[in-house]
């Protein structure tokens, strides 16, 4: 067990330094010497997990969609949007997203390495289905349709905020994004009840890690 | 005045063959040669134009903000829409228009050659002021902060179609974009006269296309 948690730790270790070099320098001019370097594991350590620098880029993207910070809400449609407003959060400190976002646009590599836009597209899809037979969105609409519409959406938005504010007004541009997108898709009656304020994703992670303190997992030292 | 025309087309066939370069290496690997031999003028000629790569690259992303395809239309917003119709058609086929986004979303090189994302987004907020003072937008809505938006999610949406369809759905993922957001802005008395269907950038370019040929504006040939 103890040996099953150290390799819990080195593959994380090594997706961290993995995430940290392909942001930096980008897939292609990445080398998996410096990410040995990066992660201090040895190369066997390193191949024990990842087989090639092609797995090690499916690993950090993989590793981008995580269900750390979803909490169930009475709202579908707030489920959707915590999704979105935790992440605009969350960027821009962590690298693994960071560098997972940098990879899925990456023209070139995908064909390599895949995306994370499919498993995004399906998130939010099945959030908008369900919310759709609770009767929280509009009849028109065809969840798949939105979805694809909204990661397009957030993508550029995620874009345009690193150039133009290296991310510091993420929060606000993705609350904007949202107030101009739900009046399309949401019922009245849920609107009302939705909360899109920029410092949403802020409050939703202190209360997953609130939480987190409160009731620990029990994990094995 | 023969002497003046010649220079406009020499001007024309340096940026076209700027962008052409720009748009397949990227501007950090174009190099002026390359950019010289494609355009088939003189050094002398390309240089009275361009003192540099830098103005070569604003050469570029300032022809792609002309108003060839505006037409007047009763509703102001039905303009906007326009905007980016057109835009969403002409893009696979002009590489001006290909370069000039490759160039504005350059986090390097905007630094030295700027970026249309200023224009693009002063055009768009004008259009939206006119749209909300003959009363097509609702009154909360702060022009500026929709044109950010859109611009976005415009961006966003024109790199997810090239990357997964090299650009054959964009006229359907931009008409989707902009059913998606015009409810959050638009007066129902305006929405219900907008045509936002994924053909009216064809059907806009051909109309102003035929217009110059009934009645072209007259050169010296």
């Amino acid at each position: 067990m103890v040996r099953q948690e150290r390799a819990i730790r080195t593959r994380r270790a090594v997706v961290e330094a993995a995430a940290a070099v392909f942001a930096e320098r980008g897939y292609t001019a990445a080398t998996i010497a410096e990410i040995l370097e990066r992660a201090g594991v040895t190369k066997g350590a390193l191949y024990f997990h990842f087989d090639s620098k092609e797995a090690l880029a499916r690993g950090v993207i993989n590793a981008q969609i995580s269900d750390d910070y979803w909490v169930p809400r009475e709202l579908k449609l707030q489920e959707w949007v915590d999704i979105g407003m935790t992440l605009a959060h969350r960027i821009p400190k962590e690298v693994i997203l960071l560098a997972g976002i940098r990879l899925s646009a990456d023209i070139q590599g995908r064909s390599l390495f895949g995306s994370a836009w499919p498993a995004w597209t399906q998130l939010v899809t099945d959030k908008l289905v369900e919310a759709k037979a609770r009767g929280e969105v509009l009849p028109h609409v065809t969840p798949r349709e939105t979805a694809e519409c909204f990661l397009g959406a957030w993508i550029g938005t995620q874009f345009m905020s690193e150039v133009v504010s290296d991310w510091t007004d993420l929060n606000d541009r993705i609350s904007v994004l949202y107030n101009h997108v739900l009046p399309a898709i949401a019922t009245p009656a849920a609107l009302i009840r939705l909360d899109t304020a920029p410092d949403r994703g802020a409050r939703v992670v202190e209360e997953v890690e609130r939480q987190q303190r409160e009731s620990p997992v029990p994990t094995e030292a």
